[in-house]
């Protein structure tokens, strides 16, 4: 057994320095989209572990010569797809803070600082975009880091269940017909909570849209009562501040009303447009937010803050920690007992939880709010750069209104065409693009992200699109 | 808005990788156990975030300043609390290269190198445990990395309830009372899972122990048998090797000979004890294991990987698939629906992952099988040493069986003095403990798991706990 002492792990983590710093030097230089078959890379593993320990260098070797082949470089200035994870230099070296110090967070007592400084952090957020002050650590309310906006929709819903109940579903088990409500843009994870939860998918109601795909109120509030008169129980709405097909706004002023006058949980999922809101010019995107019990966006999407790190906020933590909290003797403590703690434990699915505030807090402290006003602003600049190539074209149309760094547009000629495009390009290896679905014809997504990105690889990608 | 260039990225690299060796090489002079008050580090921090960026040297120098006295520290050679959660030099350089190379792993095609790494490097882990075949990747089972063992039990049960259910709970919600098995020394995250599964926790039956503190198969069978003539449908067994409380060992074989016969699904957790199989002399602690559908161990605990990793394995992998599976249009493409890939967000809770398995892979590649057999048969001599130790005192006595790096020890003189043995070794700030209950007796527990940790620490932990 070769434990690294500290000076070896200081000449392999500098070697580990360079190679990151030279990847991200050379990420222009690979196809976006890996093109390896599958089967490829497995093929090219030893089928048993060594025996013995190899040097760090023939690691470092396989890095290149194995796994860079086999990735999609989410963070090339080229990828346009999904949306973006963008990482950063600061939030590089906070994950690496992080793995450094090795401590568990799962109570305040097995690290103070992981504990407090997530919720000073996640105060600061609520500061920096606006949020209404009852879901801020000061208050009843509070936020927390979770994986992903998939784990904060589930665990809203746990919470939103229980409320249904009058605390009871934890105990007995789902007995009522509990209902859930998302638009039919909605995300997938909206789907996979209502059956992880017990709810059953059969319980989620799909809300029309409007012609900017955002849920239609009167649509909801008609489903609400027509399950009301059918003896169910309306229990939680997802709305979305940008779906994940069209960056579409559901309205949450209107949503919230209907939410208080039926008595159900509002969570609102804005887990990438939400740091759209650090710029106050586009607050008003989280118009009505002050009536939501719950609300979440991911900075590990669009303020380079690298995977994973979902902002969840509760407008009243006590009933969260009600619904998750299970306290076994062997994690007793005096502060946990003296109630004046939080633990975090009791926010999420998971007991253990590493250090992923520091991060963010080496993110917001490195660009400053400016900075990362200055972030958003160039994207949704350069979606209005792309979206008027397309208006200007007569082959192509724009598919949805575009307020984030996301443009929906299609060719003119239909579904075939459309798929032949996006084959084409993504198998150029220069840019990488996705799809989705609108008003049942495919249409192409291309989704601005990357801090590297700039006028020319938007335009070198509107070229490559348009000029099949 | 200022992005770090890859040469300044490069110098503020060096930098933290100089912090983190420094922080390992001072890890023996803070207190293990920190000791500020609530809300002391929060008050060192300015209540609104910066508006300009600020220098890398400030942040590190607030590292020193406010976070250190905030942290407990999970790597020091004193630290025996709970179970650890070990880290290594190549553990962090793995998880910095992730964050470097910054993929979401969701899909195969959304970065293969991630998906083929994962599934060949828990092959790996399989062998060098003595896995079962029937884990193994090439036959219908397979591996997958969660967060933790709470997330991996969840995901077991709800793969049970789809199967107790022939597939109907995901569509309709829980309309039969289903019932999970644990024993009476069960992790929580089992009753966690049943109230997020939707069972309710009035659904868990927790089974009595034997004298080991194992489950008693006879009591198990009885129990079923008494539900099932009530009506209800026995769904899930979660049987665990190395138990929080005091790593007892559940006897695999019997309790799976009767999960075949009454048609339940077992879920094997051996989250701490699992890494000790990589030893054959310990190979004995999963005998039976072949009769179970899922079985999980954390590397993060006892494997010198950071956390989050939590080894998952079932023997059915489609039906798992089937279980969490959700494909919207905006994650359609061709790999996936040619059916020869693996999607692992199919495998889990949340849609996006990071690139877990490289740490994972640089671990092995640096210890080899033998450095990690090494590192385990040492806790285990330094157990057996503390044990000795605690043998040969007449006012101390052990509390429970010690086959891993656990001590679970009392002060014959009952639970005040054992309450005020913790509270003074624990304030001393030289070790951190923690305690259990067993047999309504308050007990230590002495958790061996750092790498640093030597006969010395074990020798200078024993002379202040017992020379009060």
């Amino acid at each position: 057994m070769d434990h690294m002492t500290p000076d070896e792990f200081r000449q392999a983590g500098y070697r580990m320095i360079d190679w990151v710093a030279s990847y991200l030097e050379r990420l222009e230089e690979f196809p976006v989209l890996s093109s390896v078959q599958p089967g490829e890379i497995r093929a090219q593993l030893p089928p048993s572990p060594p025996l013995e320990g190899e040097p760090f260098e023939a690691v470092l070797s396989d890095l290149d010569e194995i796994v860079l082949p086999g990735i999609t470089h989410w963070q090339s200035p080229n990828f346009f797809a999904f949306f973006p994870a963008n990482a950063s230099g600061p939030a590089i070296l906070g994950e690496l803070a992080s793995a450094g110090l090795g401590v568990q967070g799962m109570l305040w007592a097995t690290s103070p600082a992981a504990t407090e400084l997530e919720t000073h952090v996640l105060d600061w957020l609520a500061e920096m975009t606006g949020l209404p002050d009852r879901f801020r650590s000061d208050g009843d309310g509070g936020g927390v880091i979770q994986d992903s906006a998939s784990s904060a929709t589930l665990v809203a819903m746990l919470a939103a269940r229980e409320r249904s109940t009058d605390g009871r579903a934890n105990r007995t088990g789902i007995t009522s017909r509990l209902v859930a409500y998302t638009s039919t843009q909605g995300h997938s994870s909206v789907e996979k909570a209502v059956r992880i939860a017990g709810l059953g998918s059969d319980q989620l109601r799909l809300v029309p849209v409007d012609e900017t795909y955002a849920m239609r109120p009167d649509a909801l509030e008609a489903r609400i009562r027509a399950d009301r008169e059918r003896g169910e129980v309306p229990s939680i709405v997802v709305a979305t501040v940008g779906t994940t097909s069209s960056t579409a706004i559901d309205p949450l002023g209107p949503i919230a009303d209907i939410c208080h006058r039926y008595g159900l949980w509002l969570h609102v999922d804005a887990a990438y447009a939400g740091t759209a809101a650090v710029c106050p010019e586009m607050r008003w995107i989280l118009d009505g937010l002050e009536g939501a019990d719950s609300y979440c966006f991911n900075p590990h999407k669009w303020m380079l803050t690298n995977f994973d790190c979902d902002a969840f906020y509760v407008a009243d933590r006590a009933h969260l920690i009600e619904t998750l909290s299970i306290l076994p003797e062997y994690l007793r403590n005096q502060a946990t007992e003296s109630g004046t703690v939080i633990d975090y434990r009791d926010w999420q699915i998971p007991l253990g939880r590493r250090f992923r505030a520091l991060k963010l807090w080496f993110v917001i402290r490195h660009y400053g709010v400016e900075g990362i006003r200055a972030h958003v602003r160039r994207h949704i600049g350069l979606a209005d750069r792309f979206a008027d190539h397309v208006d200007a074209h007569p082959e192509f149309e724009l598919a949805a209104p575009h307020p984030f760094g996301l443009v929906c547009f299609r060719h003119v000629d239909g579904d075939e065409m459309n798929r032949r495009i996006l084959e084409r390009v993504n198998a150029s290896g220069r840019l990488y693009l996705t799809h989705t679905v609108l008003d049942d014809r495919v249409t192409l997504r291309l989704a601005i992200g990357s801090p590297a990105t700039t006028e020319h690889h938007v335009d070198r990608a509107w070229e490559l699109i348009s000029g099949g």
